[in-house]
């Protein structure tokens, strides 16, 4: 009952996170999931949008892409169709939303973080490794921030990393290459925190249904997925993650009720 | 403890579904669920989207749009800036994966059925109940191929509906009206068949995260609710559901594991 | 020689206004003739569009739209087709125009009223039915300016209101239903004041070309229906209408010279 | 009460028509009135678009377009925009609708003669000076098809010319030049046909309204410049005019009921 | 070994330039190079673009266009597709980099102008036409603004001019007219200064190269061309070129190293 | 007279191409010259544009584009802007010209090779790393069909590459970083092939000229850089650059006349 790639059901792909990849960025992270690879940049601009002017807080937006050949064939540029597809757009405002909900908007102050998540190289969950990858950059860009004396404390409240789970030929599986995606009746991307709270879960039936007890293993899976790519972020940032809230991840995420 | 509207906890909004509403359309549907209204129209083409030619299958795919003074401030209209927003996509998709869940595409033929939900009027939940009543107006319009001979059978597997949920000051209500909406820390949307299963969960903590307990308390409320949304579509649809799949609605939706 | 739904050539469809149609605009207005039903608000904004900036004056606009549904054969969203048509402009700016003919816009003050005139279902005279429609929508916002103290009068000195006249195998026709819209040679959009005064007359030969005479015929006709229509924005309006200025209705619309 | 420009309130301004302006277009004119001057080309292109595939008839369309400077102040390209705004489409579908009036579009054939009317400079009446420069480069671009032996006769039943007449400070005025159009109560453009029938008439107060007698002095008026402009087309044309159809045009245009 | 228009190899076609050719515009040119003919207006505008904002210097621009039927076969508008092509693109920047090398844009204040180049007849070279012929434009709308007392001098150092060249067959020719350029196998633009210095030198070889030694034959026909296209630009402007800075332009343009 | 990142005005910075870099594509490579460091990806398409249908011929053509943040300062996406940008589109004509010079478009048969040239860092000569990386991601796209037996040889007549030269500060450096491009008075770039002929030279002076002998230094530079640039692709390529076409390279490049 091996998959694909000979992992076993429970098993993540190799993860690697190199940091400081584009020298111009505040933060910046070659994430790499199996053969999916992500560059993710966080910029610093000192304005926010024009719904958040004066409200003393800042903002935290996410931007994605894919190069055209990222894919096995090739996909347009959306610049060249002229507009950012559906898919895309869901993308960003998961990835936004994913960082912004362990970051205090209030602690940045009126500035405005820019998540750029740019796929080089796709093989199945480039949105849950961007949302990995890009925490990274953030901690960093903001660890930049308190250097330069800007802000007094890393204004992160806990790690958040992201994985997929789904259900293939009635069997589950954690963390979906691209060929066990396409074939997936069912698939789910969660979010979650370091100290195991959810963040975002959006389980998904293409022409097919779930039952609850399907639903309640996957989590479970992924609960164990997003603790160890928490390990891989912890890891990668060393004395960086200093500061950062939340508890032991080892504490049992996803367990607790 | 009471809710803005006065109503419990575990209650739904009013619900009317009003058939055969627009003349033209092979099916149509105004779905009020509370101060919420949604137009329903299913329109059926003869061909099928490039992707599917020659497949010898159908599709059925949705289109969303808000009226301008819908909402307690004027939107301005995605025609007028000239593109479609993020959510409108979003939700465009929700709705055309929700009902393809419950359809035999292949029985349907290389046929497009289109359901074009339009809000009227918005308090809350216009996805949702976009979901509920394009299920009606999608049974409609087939039923009419039916009757023209063009289809056997009605190719509806079960039914379908959706409603919200969400945590509000750290209670758990169901079927948020707008304000309840706004001032939510999670929202989950959740689409269910009429057997219990799950098509479509996505709960979304904004600048906020759940606990799994509070996930089960939601996905709890939400399955009762869809059940007595389901209801309504049986009740609605009378002899017009004849002849669609599905287990009995009241055989504990959302209990089986 | 009847007409297609048996109506006499000089008679109105029946006419039905309803008023606080959407609970959320300052007005708002379904206006039913015959199977023609449009949904229009009027929304009121204090600021004016930037070439009005510090005139001291106000601004009336209109948007209009059509549900994909509201017709015979499903039309496209203009939304995705990303842009706004020819005709849908003309229609806007017709709306537009007409509405601002009867109103002092020194007195509103620098606000604009947008009133969003969007077609659930079409048969035929869209376009004067917003118009229609629209007038009562604007009164209705208005008076709620007046009633919160923001203006001392209703700045509107006359009623507003129009119908379609055309020419069809050579005969003159009034208010046409679509289907005799599409086989006219001639078509005539005619928009009056309470006083019959002219605001705007459009007369067109598709392929084809009228007399002095037939135009003479199309004017009578159409003054008549107008005449007709505005009795039933006064009834619609009733105590709301107080203060519009304008000569009577009855003193021979159409016939002064 | 003398015009600006020192003209009779009945008075048309000079006309000038040089035919072959542009070297590659099947038929090309440069058109001025006054101090506005237009090229009109006419390409023949020997397909029909799509709604008219296989229909057997031709079909007549135009487009429209002004220099940026051709304006006292400079007008932003629609190009550049990334859009036609609504004057344009208006005007385009103005032109194209009273050329088609008078050619028998069967007799055509499958083909479509584009009309571009291109403003080099602007001075009021475009549209009007477009429809009637237009006309005589169709009838050029025909008779080249003629040459050709392509078709039997020039299918054009009529002549077809455009003024504009309105109303300032109470007067009524012909040909109105911008600064009088700028400051116009009423705006009136009316298209004719060599024998005096009409094919479009657009009467248009902008925040006024014109009786009945107002209309019927305005359409005389226009009536009688219009018959001046044909004769211009027919001296331009010389012998390229033999075989339009239409009654004499000194036979009272406008007139006959 | 004639060329297809009888002239010589290193012959450039008949030039005419006409000042003041539309009258809104506070300079304005028709220039013709043999059947090329473009309208070339300047504008100025009293603000700089945001990038310049508070510099305290002016700024020069370009805008391009063809009408549609300028070319042999109809080339659909730009604004019709919804964007400016790539040609265009480079063309417009080419031709405000062009005059903006010869400008003292300090001296020129807080202003923009607007040089709108657009061609209602091609037959090659428009775009070396459009930057002559903008020079003579941009001359006169400074003149303007010095009359106008709001500069001291014509800001201008020198005049500047543009040809083409090109390999046809293997041989060197000047001034490409458009049945040349499109068999040239190399194709250059020259932009030059009156004391025969180069402001842009294009050599492009599509599907073809050229080596050193064609290159400098190109480079020595297209500075005669220039130096004499210079002397045209003289003749036009008589005593409005008085204070343009600039060596001679007989002193052998092209020829000091 | 040191240049700011210590290099002699004669010297190329650093440069390093690794092939195979992204698994999907046909050819890819990923080319670093100092630190602009582009991904150029080659994608074999088995079909041409419709202008060349049924010619018997292929094409190639290239797409551009950088990350946000490959830049200083963030550069918004031109898919969020909804277009592409003159500059891009200048560039990615620029590299679909150099490398069709060097292609024998007969013998690639019906196919079209597409070149993405997306730069991941930039520091100045991001469109000429484009071009001298595309090379090496052609010839192993070619190579690959010709492995597959669908052509017989690689029909690559020549090898290409591009480099810059710029004048600054009056002298004259070759392979400009960012830095030095910003401050240049004049820019030139420049393509050749392995036999020392130019595919396009394209010298642009910004508010600045240059003479005719600072051009021939610039030329000369460039001719020794891409020499040099072309050692590093056969070097790259190694046994793949079998058979393709053209002198040895130290055969003097530059200087054949």
């Amino acid at each position: 009952m091996e998959r694909i790639d000979g992992r076993k059901p429970d098993q993540l792909r190799p993860v690697r996170i190199t940091r400081n990849y584009i020298k111009h960025a505040e933060g910046s992270v070659l994430i790499e999931i199996g053969d999916t690879r992500v560059i993710c940049t966080a910029t610093v601009e000192d304005k926010v949008p024009l719904f958040l002017k004066g409200e003393g807080k800042g903002w935290i937006t996410a931007e994605y892409g894919m190069l055209p050949r990222s894919t096995g064939v090739r996909t347009p540029r959306e610049a060249a169709r002229g507009k950012i597809g559906g898919r895309t757009c869901e993308i960003q405002r998961l990835i936004g939303r994913s960082l912004r909900s362990v970051v205090d908007l209030a602690a940045l102050g009126e500035r405005t973080v820019w998540l750029d998540c740019d796929v080089i190289q796709a093989d199945g969950g480039t949105r849950t490794a961007s949302i990995t990858g890009a925490f990274v950059a953030l901690v960093d860009a903001l660890n930049r921030l308190k250097e330069q004396g800007q802000i007094d404390r890393i204004p992160v409240s806990d790690f958040v990393a992201a994985t997929s789970v789904g259900r293939l030929n009635g069997r589950i599986y954690l963390d979906l290459c691209y060929e066990e995606d396409s074939a997936a009746e069912v698939d789910m991307n969660i979010v979650m925190t370091g100290s195991g709270r959810f963040v975002e879960v959006q389980g998904t039936g293409e022409e097919a249904s779930f039952t609850r007890q399907e639903m309640d293993s996957m989590i479970e899976l992924a609960a164990q997925g997003i603790s160890r790519l928490i390990l891989h972020q912890k890891e990668a940032l060393g004395a960086a993650a200093a500061g950062i809230g939340g508890d032991s991840v080892e504490a049992g995420a996803g367990n607790q009720k």
